[in-house]
């Protein structure tokens, strides 16, 4: 039985989070996403809010999980018993910070182990902070987010 | 259960190979050695010498096979009925070339997921490359291949 | 008739910029240097005194107009019915930023086309953010940015 | 009136090539197609293969040419009095070649500007080259070059 | 006699930084670790908490010297009469960020020579950025810095 | 005493060497410029042609050596007792290729520090190679090499 966790702060879930953790919930025997609840960064949705999102974005894949944590990701993996951190690649800017990342991880927790997913290309450009600057900047993402993302990023932002 | 598939030249294969190996294994069901027959490339080492090579290096770790193919990898992928491929991440430059070739196999067989494990970073400067290269010019390459690569490697390019 | 839009926060205007603006006001009827208005920043000079330093350092070019907007890029260009972003790279980090904002842009505008100039070389090194450090750490900026703005930028810091 | 030169090997004519040709022909009032024939090299197909090929991937875009050149790019630019070099950017490795034959353009020719492209995400991972090894490993390209172009393809490497 | 300046916020330094200085201090005749104090940050220790912990890391090394500055880098170097700036490589981002950093230095003091030490592999991931937050999310950093360093840390995030 | 090697294959030296040699003969009491012998290439220049290059080009300076090597480097640099070697930067990929070879160096002669100057930024796109191919294409190269190694070329190429 192999247990993955996808960290990450889902602030909000897009379309190409939602793609990675289809692809890895059918590698894994379980895969748990893990919204990071970061006390030095002040998210547009609370916790309980991205992980309604995720929750409704996903319809029910049986295999995957949807929880939250604080403090190191590597602490965590033990405390879920965790054998796998996925993560996805998007580009050359990615790939310096998520090697530090892995690094740090496996000096942290040496039995765990990072796999990494090539972001689907039509998602290359895909961020929840470049989703929330158009949002705020009046354009529109659907295609870009689940539609209830969507609904919930316009009336954050006072357009709906 | 799944299955995976960690193509590659290994001519001969390193250290930092065997990393990915034994790491990958742990993660997947079975895990399948693919040595690639490239008739357009001139190897130092036949295929039955390379995976000779990768057989004894590996010690028999019990849900690993040693196997060869040439042609397309997204159809060799098929024919074995692998789920997945592994490839090793090593730096930036590994990463664009990984990156097209993931995007091109997701083309020609979209239901096989690519994963990818970042290198070990004491391996991060080996490839074969480096290695046939040092042993040419007479350097030292122990603790970068296994003992039976190394005399191999020493009788191929007439130094014992 | 082709008219181009070339985008940028300009605060202050460089000499990287105004090559630039030189070379894409010759492969387009129009150019319009279009200051980014941007609310969520607080910038060293107003868009008033921006757009005021850019045509002092133009001197005039015939088919050059300045402007400021707020809101999406893409938006904008529709509006002044423009057929092209004009962009400049000027190294690695540029690229990747860039090449997400190209694919966002073509999203929100399928009907825009993105052009990118390579900086020359001799303000590879350049940016406003730069020029800005050296100026209030004491330093001296002739040569990187047009005289007029040397002059606002020293009053700016209060060291004239 | 703007002319711009589109050069390259063309060995063969990709998607990712008239996804390009069609972009830059929306931006200059002519645009040749600039075949490289370069001795150095030997090309799966003939220079006159190559131009025939282009010219029916395009089906008459009335301002694009096809033409062909050896020697310098430089000099074929400044003897079709040629104002302007458009060059496709897919990737960062893509990037720093790029760079570097811009800078050297721009010492032997300083009149020509270079102007870039970028690559649309769903020909990121396309080249002539890849296609030529898919083809020649068995694999299927069609979508990936025009249907002439993948006829003419199997007719060279025996498999029709 | 060569003097080299070491500059750095280091805050705190680390096992790389220690590193960079022990190669360093064997390459020139003098080797001057240079704090910077940089108003526009809150660093986590005083710059004389910085320079204390330099000092107790370095055990003596005769010809290393520990000072600070503030201002522009260019003009200290000129003050304490140094031929030679040290800076450590990690990665490809940190190379175009002291491409430019070393580009403007050579600007505004063309004497000074910028020379350029890889990190050893082991230290490739780390920072003193890094360092703080897995001690403030209760990770282990013992190993990444000096034992005085891991004390003081443990102290200022309220651990010990 | 610091004794430096700058090792190459100098097939020809360019301005952008002689720019790295003049400014490393400053860092150290001595430098030797040391052209690599490979026979698994086939240079344009033969060794001696490229040592007398490198001589006339120098105009003799009083601390630079000319020598050649076959053989690995990590042994010549033991060989000659030097403390240091030399190594030009001018991009993100030459950065990747000279990790990897510092990264070797260092384990095949932990003893010897390998040291990297930026390449002035005028001569950040040029390379023996490149030289060779404009010269090849009937380009001008005055300004990119001296004018003896511009003689040679043309002879060689047959153009005087």
């Amino acid at each position: 039985m192999k247990r993955a966790v996808y960290p990450g702060s889902f602030d909000p879930i897009t379309n190409g989070h939602i793609d990675i953790i289809k692809r890895a919930s059918k590698l894994f025997d379980e895969l748990i996403v893990a919204v990071l609840v970061n006390p030095a960064k002040t998210p547009l949705f609370t916790v309980e809010e991205r992980m309604e999102l995720i929750k409704k974005s996903l319809n029910n894949i049986p295999n995957v999980k949807v929880d939250n944590f604080d403090g190191l990701l590597a602490h965590y993996v033990s405390k879920v018993k965790a054998d796998v951190i996925v993560r996805g690649l998007r580009a050359v800017s990615d790939f310096e910070t998520e090697f530090q990342m892995a690094l740090m991880n496996k000096r942290l927790n040496p039995d765990v182990e990072i796999v990494f997913l090539m972001t689907s290309y039509e998602y290359s450009y895909l961020s929840s902070g470049v989703v929330k600057e158009v949002v705020r900047l009046g354009g529109n993402v659907s295609g870009l987010v689940p539609e209830c993302v969507e609904t919930k990023l316009l009336e954050k932002v006072g357009r709906r």
